[in-house]
């Protein structure tokens, strides 16, 4: 498995490098963005990876979520990962809202999607061992948030690998998809009717089921229209961590919509909270 | 003329704002954005207008320069004009660099262009107005950045009009038009051939011609492959300066390219140069 260099562009004295590889999980090509600090110049540097949401790409969040600036500041790096395979060879659907740009996180167990939809293996596995084999990043110091369908990736992976990231936060995430429309829509797709095998990816599920980490900071604007149609279901999350004892911030931002111009406005306060777990 | 408000996005404390009007230069309707700071809902502010380059609409900066941030915290709106005149009845071409999203902010005297393509008028004096009477700016209180086709604009209006503005920066401007090939291009088609027309809008002859502002501030990136094809020519403004006693910091920055990531790594130090020129 070796990273080929796309694209290296400098930003805040850092370097944001755009590669693709041969993924063993996906069997397919990945690309993916990392924003490799001033710091990593000199050292290795912790590493916060970001989740992105529907009809994303690696480029998305790098482009527009401000947060290169933050992570300069802190010397933490930036990994941006696709949303899904993608290709030629890849299933997809008409919708938006399933298959590529749409993976959901889960590694697919019905076809067509089993062959390459193993997003969850990718993201908390496969992707972190081969970038702290090949770039300057601390073995095992990450931490994970996301957005929308990828703020629900971050909590998935976190609450299944509560060893394995330092923190979780994330903006607007889809809390409990097994009840809300998209989540029941690709989990079918990917998972299969069997609906006991959806909660193994469901964040709400899985505090039910007994998972904990240190901490959940979530962001959640109140003019949020995927909000309003109730497939972000924050108080889910909420109930079942405080029923359980998990320790969880939901802010709701008064007026913030579910674009990257609310995650903009608060990018810096979770990039400082992911920073004082990663350097602790 | 009235403002017909489109969009309203909370960012950072404050607004973004997306409006169309009427435009009396233009002879069409114009779209354009305005982030209006946290300061906005209690005072006037001071304004900052960006003008974009090649391509862009309104949104590109709003999206990817990481502005708004700044600009919140000092206190200053940004004002983001199209790039243009746009429509079915406004004269178009096929290539990238001419016609709608390339106005070179002149204003035209030479058909099919001159009825829409008044951008020079439009963004140094009736966009101004209309949002001084209608929206909580300071009168007269403006300064003018931008980036490439837009740097130029924000040099040759600052040039024209140096009681008008308080400051101007750029970032890659085209500093001598008339000596690249994208305005040698634009001005044939904008202004004709009799080229002693075209200094009025270049920012080197309009120096060598003796206008004259406070200061000028410039970020060139040294991997900007529009440099290293001499559309830019940042020497030539820079020797024309020097030559005639203005004020000029031309900063080459080492390895950066003409992207939105280059800008976003300075335009904090851009808004805070003219912020003290906006409150001093």
């Amino acid at each position: 498995m070796s990273l080929q260099i796309i694209a290296s562009i400098r930003e805040f004295g850092g370097y944001l490098n755009r590669y693709s590889h041969d993924s063993a999980s996906c069997h397919c090509e990945m690309i993916f963005s990392i924003y490799l600090p001033p710091q990593a110049q000199n050292e290795k540097v912790p590493a916060l990876y970001w989740l992105s949401g529907l009809t994303c790409t690696d480029d998305n969040a790098r482009s527009k979520a401000g947060a290169q600036r933050y992570a300069a500041e802190h010397g933490i790096a930036l990994i941006f990962p696709d949303t899904s395979p993608r290709g030629e060879d890849v299933a997809d659907a008409e919708r938006y809202d399933l298959g590529q740009g749409a993976s959901f996180y889960v590694n697919a167990t019905q076809p067509p999607w089993a062959g390459h939809y193993q997003m969850y293996d990718y993201v908390s596995r496969e992707l972190p061992a081969l970038l702290e084999e090949n770039l300057p990043l601390l073995a095992g110091v990450k931490s994970v948030s996301g957005h929308s369908m990828g703020g629900h990736g971050a909590l998935i992976c976190a609450l299944k690998n509560p060893s394995g990231y330092r923190s979780v936060s994330a903006f607007a995430p889809i809390c409990n998809p097994v009840n809300g429309e998209w989540g029941k829509t690709c989990f079918t797709a990917y998972l299969g009717d069997d609906r006991t095998t959806w909660n193994a990816y469901d964040a709400t599920a899985l505090v039910e089921a007994g998972a904990r980490v240190s901490d959940i900071l979530i962001d959640q604007g109140t003019a949020d229209e995927f909000y309003d149609e109730k497939q972000l279901l924050p108080e889910s999350l909420k109930a079942a961590c405080d029923k359980a004892g998990q320790a969880i911030t939901l802010r709701m931002q008064e007026d913030y919509d579910h674009s990257y111009h609310f995650i903009a406005s608060f990018i810096g306060e979770h990039i400082a909270y992911h920073a004082r777990a990663l350097k602790s």
